[in-house]
């Protein structure tokens, strides 16, 4: 359910490759992806997409329909579009691993590659790493917002397309949400999938206890009733009388759900209901809108809310749905290469992050530097592709969900509080003066 | 390249499919989308979607192959699973044309069908419209604050995936704009497809000018030169240098690009240095981080630019990512049904929209009416499907684009200004005194 077709790129791409075509201009080219500044009220950004990316560069062709389609379209000449026939993805990948933490200007994932392959890779590369990075890095944000409660993806249908949908919930998985609402997400990304009711199921039986004592009986297992149609604390009250009934059966209710409304106060009514019913045991979820600013005031307010459901603010990113990231030529044929726009200047040359951990295990601060300078501190890009092949096994998804853990954890105690304070980016003396001597050689030209 | 796997839903919703199924709850249900209320600064939105949604209908099933997974995922009893294979799409769908202007609490879907069939579409349909109307929404304040403007999609690469990427491109170009850069939004939806050079092929070569002059030679058809990449008006003198070289082999330059800096100022020294080249007839090109705003400030200012290419704000709408809408169940079993949950009551029973005009032919008000009341002016929903088949050839994309033109000519001029005043939506006293009813008959119960 990923797309992977070529033709899911801008026109540019293959008008600049027929133009490298004919000039033979194949040389060695490395581009960077990158973060330019973060988003307002962000600290840090989550890298995610790496997985989607190294598969759509092993798989990268133009199938024969779509030739023949690129040839009827009159775009291109001909024998250009023959050529395309041959075009694969052979040079290497470089890149944070998914789950990493990362900071403006550092290069997340690094290309190396035949100039027209890393330009014409250039569309979907950023279109996989910047979706899902917006994503996990807005959903680290509600998990660090809400710890030790159980987080669910809702947010499919408000999603941005369907991949949008199945991508998220990947995401916000790889950030520390528990689970996905989305059932394509449990097959393709084998996420646990989760699921209440919805109000029209209430409102389709004419009495909302034989609707509960219904969906009880068909879905015993994992059972949450939605109990906000029509009135929280009455919804409460029946689960208080079904539950002993149900339990002679075997079946327990395991949470309830709660979706309008103030919150923390139907939570703590609702609360008091079930405990009164000797109903300790049932779980309150709650959903409805929620941001990292909600969970966050709910959580602090100690409402006894065990889970949330999240949807929209999610899957949209909605205060932050975009990132001003680009995917820069650094190096080409052996010398670096710097754009000079105005307000949108390059770090010349390929480079790396070194990260440097405090005392207590968090981190200090980075330092970009030439991949030819020697500098210390942990390395934060390594090989993932070289000459067109994976290097090895990329982690697993879980694998990756325990290095975001792990990132998260090692979050400077200001950051973890979801405070914009940053952590120091450093640009190294020779990446500094790579730059200078650029600019002066452009000005004396 | 728009996915229709059924899969593609929350898992609750086959959740209530198997309760449903249990009960015989099998009745007519009539369900209805609308928004709940306008984004800040909005004044309106633009329905979008409808040809995906259609598709999506007629060709809902679930294949062997996901019933298998199905069944072997263990969520559901295997006789729910063994009558899954026969769930197909047998109900009818109203709606409004593609390109129609709307408000908030006015349906602008209805589906009727059995309970089940309507509650399974729920997912992917909202995913579908809500998608598709927040781009022809944000696009068509773009198109209003751009008149006589060409507007490109620039988008891709930072849509929500591939299929937002996609679809973003046809409701960008539903709501007025004249093209994309997304090549395979040519090839889905024939959308016309333009594009110019990135700054990475400037880069590439060791001099601007050669650059401008390999790229003219191998792609001289609609041939636009990017020239921001070191200095923006020494670009345009190289153009200017270059112009008359190629018109003499019979190429010409139709535009340049500026992508950075204050974009109205070097419009402005670009324009000046091109006409003094007698080169009157390139057009100027700009981009980069533009949105609606933007776009009205640089009209306004008299900035001599024919045309904008749009990214991110517009494929993200990162103003508004997401609309408060919702899909409910108004009718089931022939008795009108009420949400009542605090702050998300809905208006009950099946609605029909009807819109009435100013003398000058814009629209003066909306009003909400039951579909059994008499009531005058135009009818805003239409039947699309009957029995699971269309009723008719949908508008073509073209047809759906100069109705959507000929929707924002009869806006209020206030709104066709962009300002956030509003349209007076009026609830039919019919449809007052039913919720009246139902919520007297629910405090007496």
């Amino acid at each position: 359910m990923v797309e992977n077709s070529l033709l899911l790129t801008d026109l540019y791409q293959l008008s600049m490759l027929e133009c490298y075509a004919r000039y033979g201009m194949d040389a060695t080219a490395s581009f960077e992806f990158f973060v330019r500044k973060l988003p307002s009220r962000r600290g840090f950004l989550m890298a995610a997409g790496l997985e989607q990316l190294v598969a759509f560069l092993e798989g990268m062709h133009y199938s024969n329909e779509e030739l023949d389609w690129l040839r009827e379209s009159g775009l291109f000449a001909a024998s250009f579009v023959d050529d395309l026939a041959e075009l694969r993805f052979t040079g290497d990948l470089d890149a944070m691993p998914e789950g990493t933490i990362f900071f403006p200007d550092e290069p997340v994932v690094r290309v190396t590659a035949p100039l027209p392959e890393a330009q014409l890779v250039e569309t979907r590369l950023v279109n996989l790493l910047h979706f899902q990075t917006v994503i996990a890095s807005t959903a680290a944000r509600m998990v660090l917002a809400a710890p030790g409660r159980q987080l669910i993806d809702f947010g499919l249908r408000r999603a941005h397309g369907a991949e949008a949908g199945l991508l998220a919930a990947r995401a916000a998985y790889l950030a520390g949400f528990a689970g996905t609402a989305t059932l394509a997400a449990n097959r393709v990304f084998d996420i646990p999938v989760v699921g209440t009711m919805a109000h029209s199921f209430v409102q389709a039986h004419d009495d909302e206890a034989i609707a509960f004592e219904r969906f009880a009986r068909v879905r015993p297992n994992a059972l949450t009733l939605l109990i906000d149609t029509y009135d929280t604390e009455r919804g409460a009250r029946f689960v208080a009388n079904l539950a002993p009934r149900l339990a002679r059966e075997g079946i327990a209710v395991k949470a309830v759900r709660l979706d309008s409304g103030d919150l923390a106060a139907h939570a703590r009514a609702v609360r008091t209901i079930l405990d009164e019913a000797d109903l300790q045991n049932v779980r309150i979820l709650v959903s409805g809108g929620l941001d990292d600013r909600a969970l966050l005031s709910l959580c602090s307010s100690g409402a006894p809310i065990d889970g949330f459901g999240v949807g929209t603010s999610l899957t949209t990113a909605a205060d932050a749905p975009a990132l001003d990231c680009a995917y820069k030529l650094q190096e080409y044929a052996g010398r670096p290469r710097r754009k000079m726009s105005e307000g949108k200047v390059t770090w010349p040359g390929c480079k790396q992050v070194y990260r440097h951990y405090a005392a207590d295990g968090t981190i200090a601060g980075d330092v970009v530097a030439l991949l030819d300078e020697t500098a210390d501190g942990e390395a934060l890009l390594h090989p993932v592709m070289r000459a067109g092949r994976r290097c090895g096994l990329l982690p697993r998804l879980a694998e990756a969900r325990a290095h975001a853990a792990t990132s998260l954890a090692r979050l400077p105690a200001p950051l973890r509080r979801l405070q914009a304070s940053g952590v120091s980016v450093r640009i190294s003396d020779g990446l500094r003066s790579l730059a200078d001597d650029m600019d002066r050689a452009r000005r004396g030209s």
